[in-house]
């Protein structure tokens, strides 16, 4: 036995009250609890200097809790719990949803991940770095998380503005594209060729199985239920189904978590099996997942597992960030995180400009917060090696910045729209 | 990184679907789908002797799934599957309830824990196994693990029979007296002591630690927090209560779950830690919650991370079992099931016996199964190198078998009192 179940129960403790307790100081404050989280992870894993002081060795929670002996075990449970965290974004994205998505949606999406991309691919180039991090760094800058706005949004009152419609339908487009961008960049890195076909291979390749997967689960599997439900429905007739559903019901079947867990963990295998991400599998299971969530529901249960398991990959990527080589790389961090904000804001705010400029702003601001899911696409090409320490904490800043600063921004456009009246305070 | 995320993605997917497999199958069957979930442990780890059929080298899934290059991930998570199995055992057993349980029911659960004790250790130290190995033997047959004989009762609808009643107040006070039993063996086996003084001196040290952690956290705290609501009442009157209730509501909290979860690592680490077994803090940690569940339910939730976790602890505990061995074994696993099966239908039928013979022999067979429990206190021993393969095997026998025969006994026994009417064909 490598590790022993005692130490175990004491980091899980440890690391998991950490969390808990940032992730609530920095709810009292306003800001998303992620932030907390990973604030937590920066502080285990940071060296106090007491040698320095004459105080004795050098020490942090890190080595105090024996991290340093064996980490591996906290290393899949965050993985796990980020393969959970997407699987539950993609419950979050059903299929039949995008179809109902706008034109104007369409388009502030489209935008929205197109001009941070490509800003943030040529800042890193310009910075001297190889092509394959800048390619990284400008999918991180791609995601936008939008459980931020939507709850600055919804304490707000304005869940039914047509802003607020615009933004939660673009930020399902942008998932999926965020998917399919993220499939490309580690198919490029996992390649290591850099010759333009090989790219558009690759590329190819990899928006293939996006698109293959989304077309036999959220459509063709979706469309079989149907026939078969309405041809059950026509040979026995409406009043009688109840009847038979029971008669159907008595037997044993697998319930739905178990279902769903296997077919996270099967599509989560094929995509890392075929050179992806395994996060894609995992919201693709979800997003098909999703077609079948009145049949089959889930959400509550792997919220359950997710407040489990999630804290742990936030806490150990704040881990992963070095915080004493963090003054070299201070400039490029703030740098990216301007670029990070205003391409969002002017590329969105383009999508949506016939709107007014006003709306446009709302809803270029309302696509800013990169939330987890810059980090965790950071977290990926650090583990493939090809994102250096530096540039994963300045991705991490970027992405904890543009959260932080999001709600400030967003109540301010609302304010010059909407007036003063019904908006609180601060963001609460 | 030692373990690569898609080789464990895999390992889930293959062993999660195996143990749902057969799980659904001995539903189906009329078992518990604890024995099936076991059995896809048994045939993942049985080697499939193709060599001697001269079609190529010995194959088993085991190696297929290349868990022989690492298993400690799955080790550390069957391992946190039974700190949160027994978390949610605990969960069932209120100490307010144990209070209300009856004289009947004490004697019931102290006569069917001392039999199988004794007469357990007195077997295998018969068949010249060391001291400590006959002591963990007889602690696994002291467990019940009611949930098979419940899940009966409830089909034959006959849950509010007098017979239902004393079992399940029985198995809530077995449950405490088997940690305890567990805490004096753990306490034995890890001191290494045999004097009489020392063995005198562990178990008062492992009984006052679960009594310690009883009076302060299902006693004490309880009361405490009754007093505290009672002078609020007092001050504010009830028909203001909701109102203040709501005022205090307004911050985030931290919620039931990750508190739940936090007392759970904490107490199970300081159980760990005194040299106790682990699942003896996580069961006196839900015992403590479960006074409190009326303010922070948590059963939910945690039976949502138990679907997921618990199997993966049965199909690790099939992987222990050597069935390669098992001829040689079988003659003591067949005569240790008979006595587990005999002292528990003796010893508790004699602690119901002045309710009547039809009735006190219900109440023993009741009280057979040994389901999960029996299994987890041979593990233990295991996981400590005192209980051998060969034992660890026998105790698993043992514990299937005396799932599997407890419904028949039990349908025989209640037919033998109600007669034919209310009764189903076959336990379903």
């Amino acid at each position: 036995m490598e590790m022993s179940i005692e130490a175990v129960l004491l980091q899980l403790f440890a690391l998991f009250l950490l969390a808990k307790l940032f992730g609530m100081v920095c709810e009292r404050l306003g800001i998303s609890a992620v932030i907390g989280e990973i604030s937590a992870g920066i502080l285990v894993a940071t060296t106090i200097p007491l040698s320095v002081l004459g105080l004795g060795p050098d020490i942090s929670l890190f080595n105090i809790l024996g991290l340093d002996q064996d980490i591996s075990f906290f290393e899949i449970l965050s993985e796990l719990g980020v393969i959970f965290l997407l699987f539950a974004v993609g419950l979050e994205t059903p299929f039949s949803e995008l179809r109902k998505v706008g034109m104007t949606a369409t388009l502030v999406a489209v935008l929205g991940v197109i001009l941070p991309f490509f800003a943030g691919f040529a800042l890193i180039l310009g910075f001297g770095h190889g092509q394959t991090e800048a390619l990284f760094i400008g999918a991180a800058m791609v995601a936008t998380s939008v459980g931020i706005t939507a709850r600055v949004i919804s304490d707000m009152s304005l869940m039914q503005s047509v802003e607020a419609r615009v933004i939660i339908g673009a930020a399902v487009i942008d998932d999926v594209l965020g998917m399919i961008v993220l499939a490309i960049v580690v198919g490029v890195a996992s390649g290591g060729n850099t010759g333009i076909l090989d790219i558009i291979l690759v590329s190819a390749s990899g928006i293939a199985f996006v698109l293959a997967v989304i077309f036999i689960g959220s459509i063709m599997m979706p469309h079989a239920r149907r026939r078969v439900e309405d041809r059950r429905n026509r040979r026995t007739g409406d009043d009688q189904e109840e009847d038979i559903l029971c008669v159907e019901k008595k037997k044993p079947v697998l319930s739905p978590l178990p279902l769903a867990l296997l077919i996270c963990f099967g599509l989560s295998f094929v995509a890392s099996y075929v050179g992806l991400a395994a996060i894609i599998g995992a919201f693709l299971a979800g997003m098909a997942f999703a077609e079948f969530k009145d049949k089959w529901p889930c959400e509550h249960d792997f919220n359950s597992i997710n407040e489990f398991l999630v804290p742990f990959f936030f806490i150990y990527t704040g881990m992963l960030v070095d915080i004493s080589s963090f003054g070299d790389v201070l400039f490029l961090a703030i740098l990216v995180t301007i670029l990070a904000v205003a391409t969002k804001v002017i590329g969105c705010g383009l999508g949506a400009l016939k709107m007014g400029k006003k709306t446009s702003t709302i809803i270029g601001v309302g696509m800013v917060p990169r939330g987890e899911v810059g980090i965790i696409v950071a977290s990926i090409g650090f583990s493939l090696q090809v994102v250096s320490q530096d540039m994963f904490s300045v991705v991490v800043f970027m992405s904890m910045a543009t959260t932080i600063i999001a709600p400030f921004l967003l109540i301010w456009a609302f304010r010059r729209k909407y007036g003063e009246c019904k908006l609180p305070e601060q963001p609460a």
